[in-house]
């Protein structure tokens, strides 16, 4: 299965032992012909015989052989999974497919974190019903937002299919994804037709793969489809016509893709077509696709990044980090059972460091996904080494208050909260047609470990980062050690170096890589950092905007009150004269100083910290990675040198420590 | 001729008065059948009888017809004409055909202008030898910084012939033009092969109908050429395989197309390939293509246009102003007799105020052109009303001191001061497919104007602009003198909205159209504007980068020293402090936020002006013209807004006038 094209990325298993065994399989209660099961045992075939040299003979009972069990346990949850060595084998006990083929790769993955085989032992069930890839790939292979090259799901408005579609769905299982968006939630031109005859053979085609891993194939959605594709002249989800169409073409799709998992939609947003059109609400619109969609067991995951993007600058009472909690918050208790609303992270776009979206918890009676953001629009174009799983786990771990116990927000949207049956976690994904998947190599780590981490919440940073590395450069513990740490600090190196304090923003337009203080100043998109030769920052206090009572009230006296408010965040609730004094004693222009002066000194030392390892990781690898220091190192530089010159023309304020500022 | 698909500017004759008599046309020395003096004929023929009413019944003799007599008169000037209405017609006198058309179209404008067809007398002959046009249009249709639709020279990598083509033809001759760059200095792709086969024929095709109004046809040329096309692996300019491919490549060039006029050469500029990648200068590269296209008497136009375009922002020594000066100014005198240095007015790029190019009578002994934008780049993208002739003006008006007398840069381009025989004016065209030409109706003041102004360096903005809009619309004497005053202060209303006191680029990045007043700051382009929070402006003297000091001695003392800089300038030589006080007894913060108040204001009573007019000037265009004006109101306020609230933000000096600024 392995091909020369490209990389097995995690997958590509090293020798941990020279095992003396060989092993037979039996299967209890699940049936072999699967294609699930059959994927699964040919994985555990692959990986053993990788890891340790040792055969596997097949499912004939051979003397003296280990034996791998797989049996069905139907006590055990959905997707959950049970493996347990012992002296004669593996027993492998799951209640359905998926946690077969979860339970092989957690048995791989331990080996290759150096367990012997007979020693693997764990039982886990998902945190999250819903573990969710987004991609943002057109139809003409090109990808928004990609930094990895072009589609390999799409190609001059066709669909691919070969090996490294394999390839990916393995990858994803086996790092416990379920489900996954192939196209860009701004669905236009070809992929509009994707619900079509145009597509179906080849969408089924590719779903069969999916299938074959445990992973549901999901589709962005046109809103406007029944004008675009249906010819009709509204797409009014209240207008009897529409719903019929809908109606239809659901009966349409399910036909051709019996398994499809739903749909994925982006309306009155940024330009595309929604409820808002005809003056219904976001609930209108989502529920009458859940209704039209329900027969069929499927699902509709409505996106709430809504929000005025045609805002005036002067406007200083508008505030786009309320629009999500102001268009979505009453309408609570609303949607349909089948429909979930999907929720980024913060309140803005995927910055390096936002305050936790206030709807996430804030909606009671809803269906609640968090979307986060792997490939890294914001934070260094899988250029800058960005580990951002420590940014998904503060998330996961914020208490919202919402309830008493079951508060986090890895609570509210696995379900747990509120007993929903409906939710989890989504993920824009870094990966394209590049060689090692996800242009820099390690930007990998944010793919593994983002799928880990949605299906189980409870890892910590430092163990998807040491299981990463053990599986994919398997390297001394000195070296793992190093390298984790470059992984574990990355995030705040990044953030050191660029937008201060929670402002965010402070980056070049459109391309969203490297530094322009006032870039995003005088736009129309909202996001604003209000700096002046006094001060800086937006008031969301209740005397400013009132973003910070959009939080439950612990939450929101938090946010209230400068001396209270995490300092990381002080920007994004305050506006501060540059002499307002930090806990650390240090005024907050002295900050900005000192933080962008080291935030550049670590991007030095990760770039010196890589040359160590030149023995260590493959020359490939090591050189894609190498050329990608250099250019962090310009792009530090640039913010560094950009965001003090900035404040320190504005505020006239001198560094204490006299360093070069231009 | 007239077609209803486009306009026909200021050719689309109005009748002036009923005449009652009949012409009959006497041409003595030239040949009838010469394409120029046909066309020259017919021109008359149909402006006379839509002008008065009279009828030109051809070249027979008829009783009591006035007589328009074409009369060769060798003792005449090249391109000169004298025209003298007499009791029994018009006598035109030229020593050549092009003469004769710019005679006849001077009978016409006289008319047009007023006067009664007996009475037209003027004797002329062109300030410049060479009046040329620069189009910046690519193969494929679109057209670099083009404002007003798409090339109708090409489309789909193919030349576009048809009526279009006569139109432009007339127009460009009625206004005195003789030379037409037909595709953009930045050559590639198809555009590289307009020097082969694939192109020849329908070169010839667009020069023969050139050629029949005086109109020599040149195209832009890529230096890379004998890579690109030739299949050699060097374009070193001393190369003897790259010199004898050019020279086969020119006789090739002149076999297809024997009028052809020559070659313009943007190298070594941003980006483009140049003689200094084989550590060759300017002059080797120019000297040999000049040399190779010699023997078919044509010339080479070698753009001065030459900077560092990766400076870093932190440099302050590094100045893009000099770098003309710096590249060519040593090489004074090596420039071959028939190579012409085309020197843009400033030394930036187009700026709405910036010093003349000291190189402009820097150089003594090398032909020399001034170039200038009618494409309103940075000037308004033709939504905003910039009426540039006085622009124009300011810069032929100059004096380098280069010499006692006939030192203006009218004197130096013309050939005057040094006797050179070739020199003159290029502009950057603002022409598209759009139904006006033009995109602003009133932008079309601006080719006129170009025009006219090349051939006559004397006359003034205000006579430019009365005779184009008499041409134009005819207007009644009380509208005529609105619009007039409407052009004329236009220049100064949008350099007052937009960057103060020849700082220049406050501009959106890429774009050009819209503030961004850091947009450039901490960019490679070497264009900055060095504000802090006590001062702005760049110091380009002694103690600074120098710059002055590029001029002769008189104007290098006056820019040097603030207190005998112009004021509208002082920014672009000093850095100055907020509170310096200017002569008109403000402070330079309390001039930047007057002058934006009353630039916004201005460009209400301009739009306001613009309703006065409603009942004189055709519909479409009133209409057209009105929604541009609506534009250009939104872009004064937000150029207003975004300048005041930064160097409010950034000084903290409040406003005296505590007008509102965000």
């Amino acid at each position: 299965m392995q091909s020369e094209k490209w990389t097995q990325l995690w997958l590509d298993y090293h020798k941990m032992y020279d095992g003396k065994d060989s092993w037979i399989i039996a299967v209890t209660g699940f049936d072999k012909e699967n294609t699930i099961i059959a994927n699964a045992l040919k994985e555990f075939t692959k990986g053993i015989e990788a890891l340790t040299g040792e055969t596997v003979l097949g499912t004939s009972e051979v003397m003296n052989a280990l034996t791998f069990t797989v049996s069905q346990n139907v006590t055990l949850s959905k997707e959950s999974y049970r493996i347990e060595g012992s002296h004669d084998g593996i027993l492998l006990e799951a209640s359905d497919e998926n946690g077969v083929i979860y339970g092989v790769f957690a048995i791989l993955r331990q080996i290759a974190c150096g367990k012997k085989a007979l020693e693997v032992e764990e039982a886990k069930a998902p945190s999250n019903p819903l573990r969710m890839m987004n991609h943002w790939d057109n139809m003409d292979g090109s990808i928004e937002r990609g930094y990895s090259g072009d589609s390999f799901f799409f190609e001059d408005e066709e669909i691919v299919i070969n090996d490294r579609t394999t390839d990916y769905a393995r990858f994803m299982a086996s790092i416990g994804i379920n489900a996954v968006v192939i196209n860009n939630v701004n669905v236009k031109g070809a992929a509009s037709y994707l619900i079509t005859d145009r597509y179906f053979d080849k969408v089924k085609e590719l779903s069969d793969i999916f299938e074959g891993y445990g992973i549901k194939l999901y589709m962005s959605l046109n809103f406007a489809s029944p004008i675009e594709i249906g010819g009709l002249d509204t797409c009014d989800p209240l207008d009897k016509e529409v719903i019929a169409w809908w109606q239809g073409k659901m009966k349409e799709v399910y036909e051709h893709l019996p398994n499809f998992g739903g749909f994925l939609v982006k309306a009155d947003s940024e330009g595309r077509p929604g409820p808002f059109t005809y003056g219904r609400t976001q609930a209108d619109g989502a529920n009458m696709l859940g209704d039209v969609i329900k027969p069929y067991g499927g699902i509709i995951i409505w996106r709430c990044f809504v929000y005025n993007c045609t805002q005036d600058w002067r406007d200083t009472k508008t505030d786009r980090a309320r629009a999500g909690y102001d268009y979505f918050k009453d309408l609570d208790g609303a949607y349909h059972d089948n429909v979930v609303l999907q929720i980024k992270n913060g309140p803005m776009d995927f910055q390096i460091r936002e305050p936790v979206s206030p709807l996430l918890g804030g909606l009671q009676h809803t269906n609640q996904m968090l979307e986060v953001q792997i490939a890294q629009e914001y934070t260094g174009h899988q250029i800058d080494l960005c580990y951002l799983i420590p940014l998904y786990k503060e998330v996961l771990d914020f208490h919202t208050h919402c309830c008493r116990g079951k508060d986090t927000v890895a609570d509210v949207v696995s379900g747990r909260t509120m007993g929903n049956a409906l939710g989890g976690m989504a993920a824009v994904i870094n990966t394209g047609d590049d060689e090692n998947w996800t242009g820099n190599d390690l930007a990998a780590a944010n793919t593994y470990g983002f799928g880990r981490l949605s299906f189980d919440t409870e890892l910590t940073s430092e163990e998807i980062a040491r299981e990463w590395i053990a599986l994919t450069f398997n390297l001394p513990e000195k070296e793992t050690t190093l390298l984790c740490n470059m992984l574990l600090g990355s995030r705040e190196t990044y953030e050191k170096y660029t937008s201060p304090l929670g402002i965010g923003w402070m980056v070049t337009p459109m391309g969203h890589y490297g530094p322009s203080v006032d870039g995003y100043e005088y736009s129309r998109w909202g996001t604003y950092h209000r700096a002046d030769h006094l001060g800086i920052g937006v008031d969301r206090t209740d005397k400013g905007t009132g973003y910070a009572q959009q939080y439950y009230e612990e939450n929101a006296k938090m946010y209230n009150d400068p001396a209270a408010c995490p300092e990381e965040l002080i920007l994004f609730f305050h506006h501060l004269p540059y002499t307002y004094m930090l806990k650390t004693g240090k005024t907050l222009i002295q900050h900005i100083y000192d933080s962008h002066f080291e935030g550049e000194k670590e991007a030095e030392d990760l770039s010196a910290d890589w040359d160590k390892l030149k023995n260590v990781i493959p020359a490939q690898a090591f050189d894609r990675v190498r050329k990608r220091f250099d250019l962090q190192l310009d792009n530090a530089k640039e913010w560094r040198d950009q965001v003090n010159s900035y404040f320190y023309r504005k505020s006239g304020i001198p560094d204490e420590k006299n360093r070069t500022i231009y």
